[in-house]
């Protein structure tokens, strides 16, 4: 959570009125994303989200998130869509930095997953990938395999201060990553970040798809390993092959999944958790523990990275 | 800005459900309020803001605050109106804190202050006064004279740290004030804390007050003169004597000044910019730097408090 830069109402009321959305009747920042600053804007022609973009967020990848969210709305996913001003352009500028107006999307997203969250979040998530499938623009993955190594350097002569023995551990299954990451499988958008803080739910459904500030063109079953690590884990650790089971069957009925995305699975699942372990595990040695972030631990994607080295294949997450 | 305490999608659910106010449709975190954790409350029926009380608000006072504007409300003021639940209570609990919903105002708090705030203001703030004038309970403020040596005793011996000859400053200013403070003016209920965040605006005209949690029963041109520090300095440190004149008069066509209490604004002026200097002071001295709270600055309220000082009577701020 985070407003980072504020916006006086002199600034809001020319910036607004680069648009055709009525005249404002709220404004507040809220408690959204952890990269941008996020307002709720009330007009008098319904709720909208304003966005400003701050220094994690490269300006350049603006036109291909924004670019991308239209194009996903446009085939009727609940995700945000970018608006337009009156001169053409849904990117913009406030106070400085890049800015967008998205719509609002009803729903809250949920902390405690019930079978059926997990159920309905993998149906949208190959709706998400069946609609991104045509959309023009690509963005490489620069969390993926080529990304870990270079980002494990600047970590591994203190990764030990968090457990002795992890720059060992990592080292060794970087090299494995490496030798047998997959990259025959079908690619396509990936949102990247489909954590529950990004899905709103009103009552076991889906509503709303949010920040596609990581998506990026990648295997679109890393997508589903991504969300294997972050639905499918109990508060104590456990892995819960129902819920797993659950979202793999659900998004097999919207977009079928071939044997070789099958196999893949484990692997997958151990590079998307080093993925989280590793960008973690940077925040935590860089971050001063009193400081305005929350630091999130690392161990606890060096834990599902264990877990998923004992599975040899899709029967380990509950399906043939 | 803050949000101290995270609600659950399932301790919201069973909260909300106290209530007869519909269905959840969205839910978020709202940068609003220093004290207090404020959340965006849309349901079908309407939009709410739910506050849970954080430690530096006194639990027996909220009934109190929350009767106040419940009180002002029925009277038409446009405030906060707490919302009962289905056992009639508006005090509630949730996360183990003192919790309530209130009705949604529309309007923005504004930062560029011009004479037509100025002037909607004082009508507001005597409105506000008149309406108040029969509400039932009292609860003395903590924070006037009585209360500020206290204050100092334990901040003197680091007072220097901020402006060498600070303590010896405020010492002498105490014991004036201390002496001649005015004791026989008309009390009432005052907000004690009128600043530009707690006042929301649809262009000139004042479309709410909010954040009642300094509420007290005290002399009402004692508001006055806070506001008059709060609304009528520029951001050079200059004061505004037509903003002061502006306020002052709006003020007057509603609720009529007596001769006592314009010969006093000087005198409570001062008090009401020693109030603040010795609270930021306090926070000063006893914030880390580097904290979530953004620390505001004391010397602000010294150099207004000089201001003060050298005017004699009504005439410094604009008025006969």
């Amino acid at each position: 959570m985070a407003v980072y830069t504020e916006v006086s109402d002199e600034e809001l009321e020319a910036f607004v009125a680069g648009y055709d959305i009525g005249e404002v009747l709220s404004f507040k920042g809220i408690a959204e994303g952890v990269e941008n600053s996020n307002y709720l804007l009330q007009t008098d022609r319904g709720n909208f989200i304003l966005t400003l973009y701050e220094k994690r967020t490269k300006p350049a990848d603006l036109p291909f998130f924004l670019g991308l969210m239209e194009h996903l709305a446009a085939r009727g996913l609940a995700c945000p869509t970018p608006l337009h001003g009156r001169d053409g352009r849904s990117l913009r500028e406030l106070c400085g930095r890049p800015a967008a107006v998205v719509s609002f999307l009803t729903g809250v997203s949920v902390r405690r997953l019930t079978l059926e969250h997990c159920a309905s979040l993998g149906g949208a998530m190959a709706e998400m990938h069946l609609k991104g499938a045509d959309f023009p623009q690509s963005r490489p993955n620069d969390l993926s395999v080529a990304g870990w190594r270079p980002l494990f350097e600047a970590e591994k002569d203190r990764a030990d201060e968090v457990k002795p023995g992890l720059a060992v551990f990592i080292e060794a299954e970087l090299a494995a990553l490496e030798r047998a990451w997959p990259r025959e499988l079908p690619t396509g958008l990936v949102h990247a970040d489909l954590f529950p803080d990004n899905v709103f739910f009103h009552g076991d459904k889906v509503t709303g798809i949010i920040d596609f500030y990581f998506a990026c063109t990648d295997a679109l079953a890393y997508d589903i390993a991504i969300c294997l690590n972050a639905w499918c884990f109990e508060p104590d650790g456990s892995f819960n092959a129902t819920k797993a089971r659950l979202m793999l069957n659900s998004y097999r009925k919207v977009r079928p999944l071939s044997a070789e995305e099958l196999n893949a699975l484990p692997l997958l699942a151990r590079g998307a958790a080093m993925r989280f372990l590793l960008t973690r595990l940077y925040d935590w040695l860089n971050t001063p523990a009193g400081a305005l972030v929350k630091r999130k631990d690392p161990l606890e994607y060096y834990r599902k990275l264990r877990f998923h080295q004992g599975i040899t294949g899709p029967g380990g997450y509950g399906i043939e």
